[in-house]
């Protein structure tokens, strides 16, 4: 396959036992800690141009490029790449897979050292602060030590926070887009319909299931198809599917008989070929626990940090609606933290992060060209 | 049990062959066809006062009063009684369960006369007309000819929309609660996620569990939750959850951490209990396939009735969205046909329906005060 100018090209996900033991916010000690983990471009001689981009919950590491023999790049290839927004020709870009996740990071899928056994269950619940605890250890690793930059959507943009508050020293700035400092009863709810789902699967065994060669696959197609309708808006749905019916007549009586439902039956299968279903829950219980005021008033959580924010939100996300990325700016500005906030008009809901490419290319470009030249950063965007 | 003089007392359902053989919109035959119904009030000398109240989802003819030793009321029983919005010192008020339902009338849970079996997935598909079909000959049966109102909210304004397509000689007015000449995609999609959730479900065996002694609960509750997800609103889940966690601390670690996981668990738990998974399936499909428009504009549809509609929708309602009402109303007023729209401002979602009486019973009680009087009905309410 060949790939153009202003494409990363082959990559290949790297991993790094990141530590022998973390202890978890917990208290529960875990290790050894591997990512899996990729970076596209260089770090430069002063180490200033690191830019670290976190996933959201299916996400992985593989945020651009081409995997040997593949043909769709990574989830952010639109971002990623030679004179794209995250720009591989300035910007050393990082990327690795959340702990907990099962994509090459240790998760419950992984097998515990101690017993031989895959972990499952015996997994310790683990946060978005003992994720990015992993992620600062790698960042060690890799000789860094100061990043340029935090970016991140969804539960992305929840470690982008999580940095800010437990390691503020350790970045310029912070790109927060489609995310919340914590979720409402709203977004804790539709997590937990995914997780009962997994869990009311008869093949789910209690999280056993790695030696019997069938999983919840059932249970984590619903979990998918739950997050799908989430993750689109009532317009884009109607642009997309309309009530739109499909052709195939079946014998059976509950087929898919709108375009809808088949789109997310073709979501869910696809889904479970590629995540592990005790991930699912993992990681959807972290981001529920997350809280990044702690029981404080959120702007002091801000105080006396000097990173510079990039906040962006979409008019059409239900999911993670625009008040909680507005509550986010109101708070860095009654701190006196630079931020600046953009909303965009997008019609494709909470999706919009992976698909409205154009305006969110534009303001992080110039947003990481202004914080990495040094400038003042008071500006307001238009858009 | 006492009850005030505002309340209806004990009650019975009462059941009735409606037909020995009904043909369904599909051209499948049915029979015989039982519906459980209840009624309130009494039928007056010109038989002029009759008033059908049509079911949603998951309701029954069970609509007020009590049943003998219950604690707990009909599912409307603050909107219907003596004094209350569905007058029953005034109306005489019937209420039947759905055909395909489960709660005495026909449906996938019965047995079928002609294999002693339940049918199971060999039930027929069903539509809104075809439950409509079976409470027309319910109502001829009860000697009724014209209805002064059929009333509905949801899936029960559906029905009232369809006795007006397929029966408007038969009824002087409509009440149109939180409902939709049509599901959007949207729609059908949170409906398809319940159906995946039941048959994915080990004990669904492809609708055959009747006789196994466990059908399809754990799939059954999640499709519920889901449900309930969809009747809140978000502003409704933080007043009356927030992020509030529950206190006790048990072993395992995907227990409801949360108030709001531990609502929407004990909700499902407990409709399993008197629900049917494949009325579930059924009632969905034919709720998914409801299209009042048969693809002309649906001004097309009401154009040369002369009966009389109350519109009702909830601003926070993000199931049954406002704009769906409006459609209706604006399709009434291109047709001439005399509807008033009031829009409720109600923080309670498409739970509102049961939920802001005090609103809905104004309303209600007026419109069949002007309906039955023969009143000219060309004023707008105030709200």
């Amino acid at each position: 396959m060949e790939h153009g100018n202003n494409e990363i090209g082959i990559v290949k996900t790297k991993f790094a036992i990141v530590t022998d033991e973390l202890v978890l916010e917990s208290g529960e000690k875990l290790g050894p800690v591997t990512l899996a983990y990729e970076t596209y471009g260089e770090l430069n001689p002063d180490r200033s141009n690191a830019v670290l981009i976190c996933h959201a919950l299916s996400g992985d590491a593989h945020v651009a490029g081409y995997h040997k023999g593949a043909r769709k790049p990574g989830w952010w290839n639109d971002m990623v790449g030679p004179g794209k927004a995250f720009d591989t020709e300035k910007f050393f870009i990082i990327c690795s897979n959340v702990l907990g996740g099962c994509m090459g990071s240790t998760g419950p899928g992984s097998v515990n050292p101690k017993t031989g056994q895959h972990y499952g269950l015996e997994f310790p619940l683990i946060t978005i602060g003992d994720m990015v605890k992993a992620q600062q250890r790698l960042i060690q690793q890799l000789g860094i030590e100061k990043l340029l930059s935090v970016a991140g959507g969804s539960m992305g943009g929840m470690q982008a926070l999580e940095w800010l508050r437990s390691a503020p020293e350790k970045l310029e700035s912070a790109i927060l887009i489609a995310t919340a400092a914590m979720h409402s009863p709203q977004q804790i709810a539709f997590n937990e319909v995914g997780r009962q789902a997994i869990m009311a699967d008869h093949y789910w065994q209690n999280g056993n299931y790695y030696h019997r060669g069938h999983g919840p696959s059932k249970g984590l197609a619903v979990a998918r198809m739950v997050g799908h309708i989430t993750y689109m808006s009532e317009t884009s749905m109607l642009d997309k599917f309309g009530r739109q019916q499909k052709n195939e007549k079946q014998p059976f009586k509950f087929t898919a008989d709108f375009e809808v439902e088949g789109y997310l039956r073709n979501q869910g299968d696809s889904f479970v070929k590629r995540f592990d279903a005790n991930s699912y829950l993992y990681i959807t219980k972290a981001m529920d626990f997350f809280d990044l005021t702690e029981d404080k008033p959120l702007h002091k959580v801000f105080r006396g940090l000097d990173a510079k924010l990039l906040v962006i939100a979409f008019r059409s996300d239900w999911l993670y609606p625009v008040w909680q990325s507005q509550e986010i700016v109101k708070a860095c500005k009654i701190a006196g933290l630079n931020a600046t906030y953009c909303e965009i008009d997008s019609n494709y809901g909470h999706d919009a992060f992976l698909l409205e490419i154009e305006q969110e290319a534009h303001l992080v470009s110039h947003f990481l060209k202004r914080v990495s030249n040094g400038y003042d950063m008071t500006g307001e965007y238009a858009i």
